[in-house]
């Protein structure tokens, strides 16, 4: 699939839409979910330009999920939470709805996925877990 | 939390269970699930005992993403599917069973998932599918 450079996670990492951020080095990005499926929704991202994990170079890969592990650290010792579920979906047909891939930690059980409506979240609150686990980090 | 080498995917590793295997290396080993979530539902592990990702070593975690990147691409063209959810559980909290890290990819979408009771699959079927995945990596 073709990547679209004007897709919101484009834009976020171009600094032309606000994003609640938790991490960012030269390669990967790592921000809140303002639609959280639970409190501490993040996602990583990397800045390699890929629609898919299946499109994404390898190195990149190698270096997010690196990232994504330090994420998945510091979520557990902000929040106090055991458990967490990463998640990436590949393709519309996965249920991929922005076309940059992006890994999303979500503290929470798998059986508690999918329960909620999708909404936009408090963003006070959501500003204020993203600078507890930007502070873990 | 402690490693306990007698959970299932240990003893696999050592070669004490059966597995339809679809991929392995000296690092990593990919299998097809018994209790699929959707037709084609395989799991990619590391040899490196680690109970979540978040224990796991991340040398072993980047190159762990990259098989992973490899089956998903052969997932999506021995099956001809479009859309592939990737999903990892850290935690009984977050509903892993199993204690050794692994990597779930499943051919479906997210919106479908849980939808379904756990229960053990077609053993021809998952071996057929695994053998079409086998030959397209």
């Amino acid at each position: 699939m073709a990547y679209d450079d004007q897709n919101i996670f484009a834009r976020i990492l171009r600094g032309e839409l606000p994003a609640f951020k938790v991490y960012e080095d030269e390669q990967v990005l790592a921000f809140m979910d303002v639609m959280p499926q639970a409190e501490g929704h993040t996602l990583v991202i990397p800045k390699t330009p890929a629609v898919t994990l299946l499109d994404l170079d390898p190195e990149a890969a190698a270096y997010t999920i690196q990232i994504v592990q330090k994420v998945a650290k510091a979520i557990e010792k902000a929040l106090d939470v055991k458990g967490i579920v990463l998640m990436q979906l590949s393709g519309a047909a996965a249920g991929q709805t922005v076309p940059h891939v992006h890994f999303h930690l979500i503290p929470t059980s798998v059986h508690e996925l999918g329960k909620h409506a999708a909404k936009m979240g408090d963003m006070e609150q959501i500003k204020a877990i993203g600078e507890k686990i930007k502070a873990a980090l």
